[in-house]
């Protein structure tokens, strides 16, 4: 098959079909696809054909989380970074709007983000991505690590929009994979001391193996924090988090699952919290690759199953087949 | 009577008393009071007794928006400032705390508030203050005008902490003294447009003589904002008004009233918005003063009552009685 | 003729020729100019052939201060904007850079900037740009007015690097147009006095007419400031100015002229000061746009003289023949 | 002796002599000194017996980067805390003025700060602080690595000012004591990339041992960096650490030595650069302590001579003698 792709045709319905081979555009640059991690919104997909208002009504290639290398460049393009490894920034914006021209292309209203609906994704042999969004993955990454530099751009941002500094003391409420590579970023923006809390004892371990304090999320929160990163998508966890902030305290949205939050208004002005959500990234992706190849953050002991693009199904389901599962790899090349 | 001053003894329970003449200590200044502003804490304490925890257990001078002159210095205070006209900051804090230290002193765990039980307050006829607490008014101010720095200082802070800058379209809920003075101070900061919303056409009627556009509090919210300054209190102003905000928008809760807020959390992600409680202000004063004295904040407009001492009564049951009514003056020297 | 342009052929060799009528592309809109206003720059590139490593070595049309009317869009470009009054933003950015995905567009290192060899500048009747970087002209504005747009963003790029708010003392060196706008756009910003200095005293007297305090250049500064933008290019202006700052001062390095400023160490770290430089402005057009409109900057009082497009060598010689100009305006279509 | 203590009398003269008794006063506490570190502060008053316009013009008594056990408590100071060991930090300030309650009270203008003319140090037995400037030392540490908050909190307060974060490229010129901090500090901000220059070997040796690049401060810099901390005070190294910056690059100014540096207008302007003094510190103690403690701060390799209070005069003529020397430590129980 030239160009196999795992692609999605409504709940519960993946198919791999072969998809027509991409050609690079001006500016653009064609990458063989080795490595794509598998997300909580590739499974939601997947088991409810939606989130929220994003719907799949037409046939759609999953998966964001991407690296590969570099085998074809289009007109403009140095065509010496042919064979080059590069992590695939997700989401192309249309680089002129306002919020583009402000920086914040994640908020672009134009954006087209993979495999969000209609926008194909990465689980594919080959696609193609404006070389601005190929980032070279430093010297001595493999694939999956490479492939790791989006969700870990997910706490370089939180981590960015909390301000977390030397001395923080940081609350990461979710030790799933998003919740285990914030820790790690928390630490290596200076954080002081980073707390994990969850109710999966498997994460806990994870956690505590990466040299963090753990807690149960049932239990009360020890300690006073200076940052909140809500990785668990639990509003119970947010409230319970956010009382634990010390005065000044910020608290970052990185959780997607509650529609609301109750934000206590005495306590948010007596300490004079912030609060503020997140949404995807911006700028972060060269970051992330640097703290994955200085060894600041594992990716290692957070990817836990691979498989090959056939068993693309199999990685789907594999959180809810196996509690200890974290991060499953799907190798489109395999 | 020497130092007569308005005790709060009990709910509803107003006396004018003689109180022992205060002497100042090291560092600190007497001012004897020309003007307090009644505020609507004065006015809670007054008819429930208590402002959450706080809760009047022994006899409490009121008020806490004051201006006065000096009238004698202590050791280690320049004594030509004898005569001066300035307006007190009312939360002397402990100048040494974690929190002093960062330039927070608002956030100081042992701040003594004036009329916040225990701490006595403003509606006197001479109390003692630090010197640092004293602040000087510009040329040509008014007591008046002076003690409208407290709620202006509100204003000032909101707007420190909302980053309102030229350009930026704010939103403030809720068109009372706090609000009103707030707008003033956005459009100081350089707001390009300041849209004021309330139920009361009394205050909105204010709101467009000085100059800003208006609306029902119970319509829709015509626009998009950069900046929400919620000064009303009540959660369902909060609420429309953060999905009034643009992508980057930044909500500031000023008002007091609801014990939570619901926030949503896809909105506050999909735009990534930042919401902040505010806890009265810090460095505010100067700022405050020079607004007021360069005509750029307008107080003339928002002092609708003057009473003397003897009346206290009568002001802290104003806003009861007449809608109309805004901002409410005692004058401990009248 | 068709397109008439102010073309420099090299060192005070200004002709005006007819041009190629230009045909906007997916994205463009093309402009009919009606105002450009003259900048130092243009001055310099007439009587000198070059600005440091920019030199005109093919002919070039000048002017970057431009507005004009959309008489025709390309594909993808809203047609119902013909007719619009827009300002043109005169640096297009390569929009996928490192610095233009952080928001930082004017360091691109692609630029291109109209009137900087060898890039065409906007004297002349019809020309094409990115629809983004043409900028809807607030309801009133007349085209000079529009134009100004340019030299009033490089205030708000000071103001913004200087974080200019409410209080601050602001002192500018230099009353030139530059200095003249930066400081309406400093008190727009909220700043509690504005001092400008020069020598020259036609232009103080503008500034005084402007509502400014001003100063002799050669005279010592008087008071303390918060912030310093030196407009210009003096040397010795902006080691006074510096030295005039209080603790936590900021100055930003606006004007050009001088290769090398010198800077006190015991005094920078002493006050712990930062300095900044600036080069011409990001995501400023609507702000600017939107002070000129609302009156908070007067453009009308620093355009001192208006010339047909056959009269572009007498606008680009104004400035040497008459000490009482000061901006400039060419109309390509009288 | 009951209170030995190193008092500099005059040029090259220090005199080991009795110190009366010092008994705390409300709020403060006494503190037994056991270590003191040597800074080229101290040999400068030594040599010179003055910097710039502090003269010493009566005996005074040397050293600031003290630690020591705290002994006896004043009025108001919790008495459990005897017996603790505690950093302290040697500039006390009035507290209440302008400064001080924005929290910049390292900027106060009544600072009295340690070994500064004509305030007394701390190479004595037993002085008093107030309680709030004696930091309490993380468990684990000795006297030697807690009297080490201080030059490690010149490295906090340079890396705060720079705001340096993952992933920045830092170029730290001058590889002393405080420049060997400040790049471990950098390190522990997130920097990616730290660079260490000097000319002398020993220096670079140690630099190289704590995992730094290094590079010979009389070659061309290598690279490009996002900030420069100039540690020499030598204004060629930072001349050249300016031109080594990238595009929205920060300089801080940390080393004192030059009376000017001279600033490249056309570099500052066209990569935005800025520029930033230090003045000692604010609010690092503890965060300085907590990264000494962590082992992210290694002082160990810094710390390369000890002597008891009887060989101060050695001490402070160490550096002169042995250029691998780096930091010397009195121990003034000893």
């Amino acid at each position: 098959m030239g160009n196999p792709s795992a692609v999605l045709y409504g709940i519960r319905d993946v198919r791999i079909e072969d998809r027509p081979e991409p050609h690079p555009g001006p500016g653009e640059v064609v990458v063989e696809i080795d490595a794509v991690g598998i997300c909580g919104s590739d499974v939601h997909y997947y088991e409810h054909g939606r989130i929220g208002d994003f719907v799949v009504e037409q046939p759609m290639i999953l998966g964001h989380e991407a690296a590969g290398t570099i085998v074809e460049t289009g007109d403009g393009v140095d065509g010496s970074r042919v064979g080059q490894l590069v992590a695939l920034e997700p989401g192309i914006p249309d680089f002129t709007c306002e919020q583009c021209l402000h920086g914040r292309y994640n908020l672009c209203p134009n954006v087209r983000f993979f495999a969000t609906p209609p926008v194909d994704g990465a689980i594919t042999r080959r696609l193609v991505v404006p070389v601005a969004f190929a980032h070279p993955a430093p010297a001595g990454l493999d694939p999956e690590q490479a492939a790791m530099a989006e969700p870990v751009s997910v706490g370089v941002w939180a981590c960015r929009k909390a301000g977390v500094t030397v001395g923080d003391r940081v609350l990461v409420t979710g030790a799933g994979p998003i919740g285990l590579f914030a820790a790690q970023v928390a630490r290596s923006f200076g954080a002081a001391e980073v707390l994990l809390t969850d109710t999966n004892p498997h994460r806990l371990a994870v956690a505590e193996q990466l040299g963090f304090a753990v807690g149960d999320a049932r239990e009360p929160i020890p300690g006073e924090h200076d940052v909140l990163l809500e990785c668990s998508g639990a509003a119970a966890a947010f409230a319970a988090g956010l009382r634990s902030l010390a005065p000044a305290g910020r608290a970052v949205l990185v959780g997607m699952g509650a529609d609301t939050v109750s934000v206590e208004v005495p306590l948010t002005q007596g300490r004079e919290l912030s609060i503020t959500g997140i949404f995807r990234y911006a700028n972060t992706y060269p970051d992330a690759l640097g703290l994955i190849a200085s060894g600041r953050v594992d990716v290692a002991r957070v990817i836990t199953d691979r498989f090959p693009i056939e068993d693309t199904e199999a990685a789907l389901t594999l959180a809810r087949r196996e509690p200890r599962a974290l991060k499953a790899i799907v190798n489109p090349g395999a």
